[in-house]
């Protein structure tokens, strides 16, 4: 895998085994005057990671963000807790290693690493919550539901083999 | 205290009884597309708000940065969780008030809440901690370790009474 | 003014003479791996002066941004220029001055200088547009023109004295 | 090219005829609540795709900054001008192309244009400056200025043809 000239065409991450991964690189806007990148930006960087995660099931945020009325619906962070181990410096490549851990009606709970290489950085547990009109929590759409379950499932059969 | 044309002088939150708060208005840069505070900005509220409270001991975080071998100390977030409640908007007030729980040889608990007047917004606790060269941690010069051991007993005062 | 303990209140800026003065100060945040303020956030710095300039003027860019049709109506930015002279740190208290250099049916010119105190850093000549329903120019509001000529003359008498 | 499956692999931009390209997915962290990217942050993309046309050339900005002394030297921005024409949006792919207009001792001038396929939504003229300890000014490396000075000219022979 030695093909880095990505050229005009977006980068993706990708799902093995229901495991996600996004890998990125770090630029100037991430860090701080403490050389490093900044605390706060390693959210930005699993925000990137989770969308990413949505688009690789074929849904994008927009539509559902712009809607109106019953159709209006998008994710939001409902909580989240974040270890931060050891810090990530400008031009790393990291990845955002994330797994579903549990689906429920309306939130999902995320876990997220961030690893540089073999390192562990960041290890991060999210909750986000479908919202609709007014950031009213609802339901998640059936199908997305099910994708979520499924990349839970896979993930767990792989690690009991 | 009615004055809000502060002009020249630069804002500055304020202790009173071991509690540090700290106000600030939503531009247009914290928020996202969804209308509202994007959920990493809260941690550049928190942040500020801390640098802050040390400020208010005299404390400024530059110097400890900048130096080099045995001089050098700043802090860093070892770990942090956030519930996210209520939304802030685009031109809203809001105040991060902070409250140190717990002082270590080498670190602090603090407990960060941001409100818009009576309503929370989000509820947080972040764990700092003091590092030298190379990032390790190291212990916090004694008179600030003094300073926020005094911040957290003013506040269990207060509220014993 | 020596007060500087603001509590509760939001910092506002100024208006003197038709200049706008707005200070603020330089955090982790704002700063990156190069030790000083990332050249982008002066943007930043920049866009909250301008806003709490109109908030001196007792306009409020939520009401306008979140209307539709003929109410809807907000400032974007149409076109800057930017010297970098010299760079702000962490810590330092920088003041945003601006001056409306020209005032249109659906434009303003504003010049805006970041000093420390009597250190240029940033030198920007900005025009802001005033937009509608998608994205659309339109006339800004008679008042608000008006506003605006006023702050464009009160400098220049000032000049001239 | 219908490959998106990058995976663990950075997204790297590519050269062609001494045109830099350099894509990315616009995500929540870089829009407004005015439902676009924030003005700010374009300035953002444009400093990802230089420093990925450095890294095409082999050169890591990382090393440079860290270093003290005469081996210090990394590259600042000394002004720029840009218009903004249409804005991003949410999950955009925006293409940002950077071509060498203009190579000196100490400094280069860059264009930088943001385009979504083939609509133009910003266009920059960038001056970015060399600078050694203490941010002075300093004579880019001469494999460096060379290097720019290659793309220059490729860049100008593909216009006459």
């Amino acid at each position: 895998m030695t093909e880095a000239h990505h050229g005009d065409v977006a980068y993706q991450g990708r799902i093995d085994n229901g495991i996600h991964r996004y890998s990125l690189r770090v630029y100037f806007e991430d860090t701080d005057a403490g050389g490093v990148v900044y605390h706060a930006n390693y959210l930005r960087f699993m925000e990137r990671a989770r969308t990413d995660m949505l688009r690789c099931a074929g849904i994008e945020q927009r539509q559902g963000l712009e809607a109106s009325g019953a159709d209006k619906g998008y994710y939001v962070v409902e909580s989240l807790q974040i270890d931060y181990r050891r810090p990530a410096r400008l031009d790393d490549v990291v990845t955002v290693v994330s797994a579903v851990e549990k689906v429920g009606a309306a939130s999902c709970v995320i876990r997220q690493r961030i690893v540089r290489q073999e390192e562990l950085l960041t290890d991060a547990t999210v909750v986000v919550a479908y919202v609709g009109e007014g950031g009213r929590p609802r339901r998640q759409p059936a199908a997305w539901r099910a994708y979520f379950e499924r990349l839970c499932q896979a993930k767990d059969i792989q690690e009991e083999a």
